[in-house]
């Protein structure tokens, strides 16, 4: 059963980071449920070299391209204008905050530059992604969706954060971390955890929830070859958590298989 | 009855930030107790200007003012160069990267650039300054110091980082999180809290401990005058702990009276 179908009462889903990997099968799979929202709104850097969501975008009317670079102030604002003219007094509401970058590098070959780069495209632009779009996703809180004000949830307005267990300090020991030495990446996911964090406590008030959520070990170009899920297979699991998504799960950090992770 | 009893068995510590708040209190307390190290480096981005800590100087001879811009890697290595001629073939046994900087702003104030500054300096920078300082700490470490090879401790080789109990994820939630809206600040000490865990995995096999420790909340320029905590208080309590590390504290994160703290 595909996990899409808990988007039935969600209006409007934007994705960044569409155009391949994870981010691309997101689109893929809600967009192929049986109850795939209203818009589905695929944002990424360049458009023109997005083959693979272009033939998924003449196949599904409902998926909607948007040119977005997420390190980019200016590219984050001309999103919002667009994304404002497609959902209209709808609002937005859900964010998935997908797109991201793996700096390889380890304690010997780490550089400043390194560790800034992973940390602009994965922990400070979900922040700023997050803020531009706040107006948006209260104006779809505003209405309430299907569970009424007072409920939380996507049918609501959500801001889903893919972070990465490799962000969790805790489970930074023994075998993991000896397997995993990757500083930009991970110090940018616990960097990610925390904004995650702050962002649920400012959003709460409007009614916007916000987590962070491991999208398990993926074949994909991040991924590698070697990863033991298919991108169907933890797609499949995430849009079932997304989707079941309610203010008890506000402000945490689960695997794409439901379960709490410890930061 | 002074933490700076503690370091009897450490030759030498090289203290980050040390002309003003924590840092400078730190490099007074090692300087004016019974068991002082032999030598205290104090590092700061402008000797000139640091007018408390020549004072400092002028009274102890085993403090040395070397300049460190902690954001710069050039400055990084020629400081390491001036530390290695000081201790020569004992190696460096602490190094307390204790500099950092609070770039106040909220979720509506932040912005990409003031996200970045914080990282660089209070994340960023320690992991540069540890990778440089590398070959002077297992140097002491290969000497064993008071404990034999096999033990872990001051006396030995440690990194410590300053981190803040603000960097906690988990602590991040209910009252503490609507008082410190500090998005660069939280964001940065998260970043520092998994840099320090991901350097203690690799520091180990050198025998070289390193753990992340909060200082409390202090009455310094950072701190504010409303801290509950002097920074002689905060520092005999901090240099306690320090002064006990075992091999049981590698890795961990603790709170200035001791306590384990969490991710």
């Amino acid at each position: 059963m595909s996990g899409a179908m808990h988007f039935k009462n969600c209006g409007s889903v934007l994705v960044t980071g569409a155009s391949r990997g994870l981010g691309l099968q997101v689109v893929g799979s809600l967009a192929s449920g049986d109850f795939s929202p209203g818009k589905i709104i695929a944002t990424t850097r360049s458009p023109a070299s997005a083959q693979k969501l272009q033939e998924l975008a003449e196949k599904h009317p409902n998926i909607h391209i948007i040119t977005l670079d997420v390190v980019n102030q200016e590219s984050i604002d001309h999103s919002v204008e667009e994304v404002g003219q497609l959902v209209q007094e709808e609002g937005l509401n859900c964010l998935i905050n997908n797109a991201g970058i793996n700096v390889v590098a380890d304690f010997q070959t780490a550089t400043a530059e390194m560790m800034i780069e992973n940390f602009h495209t994965n922990a400070v632009a979900p922040l700023m992604i997050t803020k531009a779009f706040q107006p948006l996703l209260k104006r779809a809180a505003l209405r309430g969706g299907a569970g009424g004000v007072g409920s939380m949830g996507i049918q609501r307005a959500a801001v889903i954060n893919m972070t990465s267990l490799l962000g969790s300090v805790e489970l930074n020991w023994g075998e993991r971390a000896n397997n995993f030495k990757w500083y930009p990446y991970r110090t940018s996911k616990s960097a990610l955890n925390m904004v995650s964090r702050c962002m649920a406590v400012d959003l709460e008030p409007d009614g916007i929830l916000c987590m962070a959520v491991h999208p398990g070990w993926v074949r994909t170009d991040m991924g590698g070859s070697e990863a033991p899920l298919s991108p169907e297979e933890s797609v499949s699991s995430l849009l079932t958590v997304i989707g079941g998504l309610t203010e008890k799960d506000h402000g945490s950090f689960l695997n794409f298989t439901g379960e709490i992770l410890p930061w």
